[in-house]
């Protein structure tokens, strides 16, 4: 593998027998395997095959990891409301996956700053940092003017009304005026988690 | 004048002779006359029949005002950029000619919060306050978690790219998550210093 | 509770046994709860554990309430059409439940005027006025012609087509050419009854 | 002319040579000639072939119009605010040109609705009404309301921010709860004028 | 009934109860009684309570209707697809319900444009014609160009992809270039019938 | 040059002295050189080393093109209105070029037919149809309709208001339900020229 | 059949009594009959009165076909992902109906840009090429640049967040860069095989 | 300075003797000064008060810059077109001045994708990639697929049409199949040319 990233699985409208195969070509590949946008049902789909698979319903991630990964550098994940968790610990395992160490720092939105500054050393620390918000997304601006390090934005679908699915947020960040950002795809914690690694993995060679 | 409120020009667009009239007819009725969105040129043409009118350059407030004004209760007006100052003066100009006390707080945008929370305590001991921002205009929703009276948002058109001329902007604080918060129309300084008078006067009586 | 404003439920997504127990809490500590977006299925759930807990269908407000509340002040909550009465009525539990006088004007949309100018007395007496409509949304500019105190406009999700889902009554309002008006999220009926509430109780004190 | 409509000249962005020739060809086939969107100096230009043609730099209708013409029936032409005009004059001097009887009913917006109500005996007594509002664009839904004939309503461009330049009371429009509405393009006076022509037309045969 | 139109039940979204008791309450009042946008439920609620309630499940029209109704005057309804039938008898039905006798001109998409020019004379001779039309929407302007009297387009919802729910049949319809067109919401049969029977009614007196 | 093309300029936004540079070099080696959207200031530019070239403003095409080159096939270009008529040229010009006939079919716009009935026989010979329109963009499904062989679309952003400088005629070309049609960019009559010409290469060979 | 196309069924949205009779009429009428869209449901009701019908439930093509039908030239079908299979066999089997013969060159997405480049060959020898991706639909515009043959482009509803429904992958096609690439509706395979088969036929004929 | 990058001028709006100040001020305090967006007549204001200040019109960057600076590791950036060459040479000056080495990869667009492979060495080497594409922008993806470290994506309003002023390209690349890809806003090279810089001070240290 090139890229140093063993191939992920996105789960999501991929046939039972297509799953089940590649979930079992992964395994024996590589010992592993790591799917994204998971099922209840695509578990017990998978469960038949590879019993040892684990299904976590916040993030949707089902997977089977190797024992004593190591974990290096740092990166720190934090979401704005209890809502965006999904995405965040999307990020999260993500990035656990691929080897790094991660701080979650949840629960920190903009409407109350304090929360964020009472955990800003943490932040600080990290080599890079996730901002996973949704409704009005202003976390990534806020912690983009905290930190030194890069930031990845996800904006997600949460929200009502205005919100239209992200759009929002996705624009909140995009124009954000804080310096050392920069966004990938509404609900795309995957992606954040990639690119979180790919900066902790230089931080740390 | 029922609303308690005098009549406020819209000098954007206006024919000259028609502009000049209108100045001179209210002046006339009320010893002062009040403008929004005037030019440099319709200063020009206002001061040839009114040669005490005093055009500000920044907000583009266009008046004659009476002296010794009683001023009331308070208003605050927090700016994120240097750029959205003129439609923060638009808010603030306005609030002060119907009669409100108002403190600026300018240049406390969210990538760096630690600016707004250096002047916490005038923003708190408001009756209103009115958070003018453009780009991601996240400003609205830090305000809005700190403070306990109203928040009155005002998007601004300050930005470029996705920031879409402030619809960006007003879209952030449409779907803001802290309580407390109502928006105007993009770059409606104007809009806002008028509610926020209202709300005040609310307080005051 | 520095605010004033005791910490309301927001029930849609909630998972069963995180609302029980935040419902729980919430009583625990304050003898009353309220929370908004409830589904009949979440009022089964919270009254297992809370029997006295009282649903209402119409606002999809769930709440344990204190007898004997005193309210002060008025607000009047106006509403253009019958569909448009659950997100009006989230405004006027919302803001009864933080102790203010409500009265309701509901069905008086701008296509038919009369309906609203034979109650313009009611609505002109209120300290804050709520002006919820869907489709064109052009009741709050109507409203906000007739009187001196601040209007919340709400733009619904009410109506099809054009309407997108709200956008067209949001847009129309942010564009109101009346003075004294400002707007929340589509369908948020709890954001503008807080904020009517504030004001309500700037003007009582 | 099968449609019983001489053909009109859309003089935006028509080179000079071309502009005058298609003047000088029109009014030696009819006695007559009318254009819309011109431009003062398209206005010179076709002077110089045609000395008598007239313009007016309000409606930018430029046009030589045959004495004594009959006029019929009664369409009423409503706008919202005095930076509305143009579009209105575009529609009444267009169904004028056509042979309607035109009463002008301007400065009626929603934000003052008592302005229209005071007008109401000439709205109801048109064949056809035209609306015409920018911004929230909320006079039609108002104006539909009170009358039993059709009416055309026209969004124009005037207005800032949100307003995109008309789209919002397009989308305003649109939306209308009111009966017996349609709607034209953004500015597109000539096009309602057009069709209250039509029904007028239809009614008085 | 000053308008000379009898009231029209929107049934969609109303309440089981609420929709029975208001159908027999018009029915009462009138002798007749017609509602839009019914469900086959709805149909089989109000069968309980007026069993010769007649419901047609192509234009979701549920109504009692008088015998031996008069029908004056000619209304052209044209559509372009099959599936845009619903929303074109929608329009035919309400015409019919309200006194107007009317044409059906129906599958005559633009992209055969001999099928309508097949039945130019009965689309011609129509005091109004309703173009109906979803996808491109094109039906309307060629219609428009056809015929002398006034067209009213009603985009439909009909297509996919970037038909966006109808938007872009509506964008086509408010830019078209042919003369006497005005358009209204999407899918809003209803109010294209409505408007065609004013005008209907205008012609004939 | 593989794909049997010469390389064209794309002139807009180049500066002077690279523009004059550019065509000198391609003139050097290919005895001819074309180039698109340039303004009068370059082709002055232009001349001023190339003193033999060429500039039409109607098109904005400047060039300087080999004599008595051969032309093949047949390729009819329709446009809608006469404003639509620079894109058309681009496209014609480009396609002649290239070494292939063109039909011009212009200014038979949707609203009036018979004008495209009349010259259906040259339009139904071509090997490939080129179908320009602004505004409603229509024209596109009813050449579609007429012709079996393939209609590249051109949406120009010819209108105004809803135009949306030509999104609306993209739109409606996009979702044609007639048969073989493809569209281009706004005002890209030199992408439509070239994929034209491809075709009739194709069926000439 | 003057355009030598026999007609299709779309089948989406089609009753069911309807769809059956109207696979009987075209059976008969050719001895064969083709259509997209199906369901497995509308795979039951043809086969009740067509036993012998022939469902695909990835392109959800149900068609009867003509036994040792001749295939002439050569289409090249590319597709990006995996998910956009059902769009391209949409394309590809509509082409093979009309007689083509089709190169499927699938999974050839531009992040893996080698994959494409590795079957090159088959790419150009094409007549036309069709493209089909959604996400950011970059695919047509690596395509276009290596053929030079004509590319139609099929944007697809796969993706999520800013995909908007196709709608972000239908503008990446729009604004190609690359020459000779024009673009039907988002998952609209069928137009791109029926566009690529009248390329195809001019080709060899 | 706590986040170790010096402060930057955004000079576009910026007033004149407002700006000549800025530049004093930074100047006296670090040696250098470093602006963006600047204009020739900007250029000239400073130049009268630090008259060795250096003006780059393709960048529109206006700098001192100290001598004999170190520059560290490796940025590529890349671009697709010559009309990009601005945005890319404001990503890249920013990075230099921050203190990083930059490889410059230009015109490397994917309608010609063996540009870019040609030099794929140079851009897998880099720490950092940064990719600026107007029109469909699919630059982005093509890079992503080709290296192993960060991406930053750079959308350009360079286009016409339903470019969007570069909202197409932004969605391109929001969207993008690609890993390790994220975006910023529409023009912003700085903001790449930072996080770009913070990457690779992070891969070097
Ligand atoms: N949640 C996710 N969002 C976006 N991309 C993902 C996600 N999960 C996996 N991927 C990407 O999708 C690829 C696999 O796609 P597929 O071949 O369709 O399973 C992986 O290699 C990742 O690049
Ligand atoms: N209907 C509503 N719309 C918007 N915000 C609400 C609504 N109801 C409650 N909230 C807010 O959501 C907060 C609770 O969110 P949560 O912690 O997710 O339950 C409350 O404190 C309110 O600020
Ligand atoms: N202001 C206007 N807005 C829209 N259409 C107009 C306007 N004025 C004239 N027209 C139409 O444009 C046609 C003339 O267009 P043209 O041939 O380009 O001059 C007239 O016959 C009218 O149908
Ligand atoms: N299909 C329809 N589309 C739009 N408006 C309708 C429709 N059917 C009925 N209406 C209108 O809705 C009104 C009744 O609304 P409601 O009081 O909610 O039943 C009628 O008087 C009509 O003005
Ligand atoms: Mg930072
Ligand atoms: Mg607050
Ligand atoms: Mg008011
Ligand atoms: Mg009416
Ligand atoms: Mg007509
Ligand atoms: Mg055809
Ligand atoms: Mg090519
Ligand atoms: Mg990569």
């Amino acid at each position: 593998i090139r890229s140093g990233f063993p191939e992920v699985v996105y789960c999501s409208g991929k046939p039972d027998e297509f799953l089940a195969s590649i979930y079992q070509k992964l395994y024996d590949e590589n010992g592993e395997v790591f799917g994204t946008r998971a099922s209840e049902h695509q578990y017990e789909i998978v469960k038949q095959v590879l019993p040892q698979v684990v299904y976590d319903p916040i993030s949707h991630i089902l997977k089977i990891e190797k024992e004593d990964k190591e974990h290096i550098g740092k990166i720190a994940i934090c979401s704005a409301g209890t809502a965006d968790i999904p995405v965040a610990e999307e990020a999260a395992q993500t990035a656990e996956f691929f080897g790094a160490n991660v701080d979650r720092i949840y629960d920190v939105g903009v409407s109350g700053v304090h929360r964020l500054l009472a955990q800003l050393d943490t932040v600080q620390e990290a080599n890079c940092v996730v901002a996973v918000a949704g409704m009005e997304g202003a976390l990534a601006s806020v912690v983009g003017g905290l930190v030194s390090n890069p930031v990845i934005a996800v904006p997600t679908s949460v929200g009502y009304g205005a919100s239209m699915h992200g759009l929002s947020a996705l624009l909140t960040m995009i124009n954000s005026c804080a310096n050392g950002i920069a966004v990938v795809n509404i609900d795309n914690g995957y992606g954040a988690g990639y690119m979180a690694t790919q900066i902790n993995r230089l931080a740390v060679k």
